[in-house]
């Protein structure tokens, strides 16, 4: 391993500045949303970086960019390495921007120490990573087949513009083929989005792959009923259901180690403070990284929807809106990752993303892993996010030595 | 007692199906909403059907309205008996027009047998009880003191027009002086509004007096995070407090006889499928009849919210936003509806009403007494509100016969 190249830190990280100036928000924060003008502005500081460094920029039909530091060996397929730089509507500067500009990073290090690689390495922007107006991970998603492109062209933002003509409108809509199986491998660095680096006290976390998730809307139906006159033996209060729904999330949730359940939106009918209320629709969202632990929260859910509609005497419905199983990164590539962290002695831990990610649909198509560097308690999605210039330097010389180790080798994975 | 006389049923379910053809809705209901186009037809036919009887019909300042069938002795303060013409915006028949019809009913049947009493008996007809625009009960709260006429005045609609623009547009502000002091005693007919008298098999209730309640906004304040990356050991989620906060007011409700506890409105914050709340603002609704149980209900509702808070690590707001003590009605007045029922053979409960009246207020000023009758599975404030012909007479026999015992005595209650 080439363990004696460093990336510039104070390079990466003023780099990071002056992309989060784009869009910046009075909060400190960053708004630059998915094909938005902002978003245009990005690229276009994105390209002309990479124009600088003579790397060739082509832009696929649906805006993700791919720009190339050519390999030493012909016929070889490159390296991806890369994130998104669109953001929260009130985002903060590191999740996704830190991804692709340490994938800069790294290869400008390249540049600078004259190092060759036998495949060539590309950095990817990946289109609408967000979902603040489309569709989350749309680029992927079409870039791996798992969505048609006429279909996400279709999409509208909430305007009413479609996402091709706001593709045609920014000038990102290109030629480069939609087909990942030119690429041999892809890496993410990223912010965790979560605590546990951060109390675990670790660097680096060595994302072992994607937590399943399953999604439901649960809608509960009891009698709407006068608060004072309805003794409560006779009432069928569709909240005190979802109340108790809730709390049973969470003991499933609790009772898979490493599950996770979550109520994110609760919503009684016809919400007066004297009505009890008749209807309750709810959000209910089960992760787990193990798919057999995942069907057996889903299983223990159902069981008690059922059972507390009956206890309460309310009609229930469950319905399974998004069903996602957990996607394992590819072992050897987790390996690169870890090996890295070790050689270069950060403090590290295996990690399942929590969140969702490019790597997701990527991992379903192409040998993928991801690196994970910690954030200020665990903050993303909003304007305060944080992180420090160490650890994003840590994590770009991880995501350096991994993506070197795999672009020099001339195998398939 | 004079239980020889009988009130004419048909008549008054004529007058009722009569009243309620004015904003009929298309589901069997009634809109009219206080001081709206359709109140002032409403209150037109009450006038004519007043004067038709020779009835002196006067309007307060406020717009509430009291028809007088003259008493047989000089000087005699008048029994008051109605209740209110208007609606929820979409409401029932029986709500209200009710107890002024079965005090139309009452006279018109005295008058048909020339049955003279001692004191003058009044219907009142009560401005905007229901408050589905201003202020619920406003009429009664300002013709007893409780309200200055001028700050009712001010009240708005949510178009911005003042009560009394509305008053004066309808043609009903009038000039009898707002003076509770004038009136012997007041009886109000009901219908339930709650399931207890069907569900026990009786046709009349006796009220022995309003439930005493209070209200509470609570503000839950935890940590806003991610939902997927999140450990459930580490997260502030304000929604699981507020579950277990409603579930604990349904137990203490349920823990002191007679009790009830109610959360209409619940609303977490930022509301999205994968992002643990970090807010949640709710309405607590806690009643009881015993002002000394519902005082012990609202101390162990807060160390409920109190140690929620900390168990799961959140901030807490109790506001205390509307507090009513209960009211108990007069007890003699409440021994003539009592004696009433049984001397006509009605099957009879003593109940405690629930929901608010105007005899609410007018029981802080005057003597005053409630008769409910049963309304189809406890249903009101919807346009599927029902009541049987033979409940409705039976009511109105009950009004008539108490009505007529409080006219007939000279003496004060």
């Amino acid at each position: 391993m080439t363990t004696n190249v460093r990336v510039n830190a104070g390079r990466l990280w003023s780099s990071l500045m002056e992309m989060a100036a784009i869009g910046a928000t009075p909060k400190g924060g960053v708004r630059r949303i998915g094909l938005s003008e902002e978003d245009q502005q990005g690229r276009n500081l994105f390209r002309r970086w990479c124009a600088a460094r003579g790397y060739a920029v082509r832009v696929d039909p649906l805006g993700n960019m791919f720009a190339r530091r050519p390999g030493a060996e012909s016929g070889l397929k490159p390296v991806l390495v890369g994130s998104h730089l669109d953001s929260q509507p009130t985002g903060g500067k590191f999740d996704g921007a830190f991804g692709v500009l340490a994938a800069l990073e790294a290869m400008r290090t390249l540049d600078d120490l004259g190092v060759a690689t036998r495949r060539p390495i590309e950095i990817v922007n990946w289109t609408n990573e967000e979902g603040a107006v489309f569709r989350p991970m749309v680029g992927s998603e079409v870039f791996t087949g798992a969505m048609p492109l006429e279909s996400a062209y279709e999409l509208r933002e909430p305007s009413g513009e479609t996402m091709k003509a706001r593709l045609e409108a920014i000038g990102y809509k290109g030629e480069r083929p939609l087909d990942p199986n030119d690429v041999h491998c892809y890496f993410e660095a990223h912010i965790e989005q979560g605590p546990i680096l951060e109390l675990e006290r670790k660097t680096i976390g060595v994302v072992t792959g994607g937590i399943g998730l399953m999604w439901y809307k649960v809608t509960l139906t009891g009698v709407e009923a006068h608060a004072g006159p309805t003794p409560m033996r006779v009432r069928r209060d569709a909240l005190m259901g979802a109340a108790e729904v809730a709390l049973a999330v969470r003991e499933i949730a609790r009772a898979h180690e490493g599950g996770r359940g979550t109520v994110g939106c609760l919503t009684p009918y016809p919400a007066s403070p004297n009505v009890i209320p008749g209807l309750v629709e709810m959000t209910v969202d089960l992760r787990h990284e193990n798919g057999a632990e995942l069907l057996r929260m889903d299983a223990a859910f159902r069981g008690v929807v059922a059972a507390v509609a009956q206890e309460n005497k309310l009609a229930s419905e469950v319905d399974l809106t998004v069903e996602s199983p957990p996607i394992p990164f590819h072992p050897r590539l987790v390996g690169f990752v870890r090996d890295a962290a070790e050689a270069l002695g950060f403090s590290h831990l295996d990690i399942v993303s929590g969140a969702g990610h490019d790597a997701f649909h990527m991992a379903r198509r192409v040998p993928t892993a991801m690196i994970f560097i910690p954030c200020e308690n665990g903050v993303s999605h909003n304007e305060s996010e944080n992180a420090t210039q160490a650890d994003c330097e840590a994590g770009c010389n991880v995501l350096l030595q991994a993506a070197l180790r795999a672009a020099n080798e001339a195998s398939d994975l």
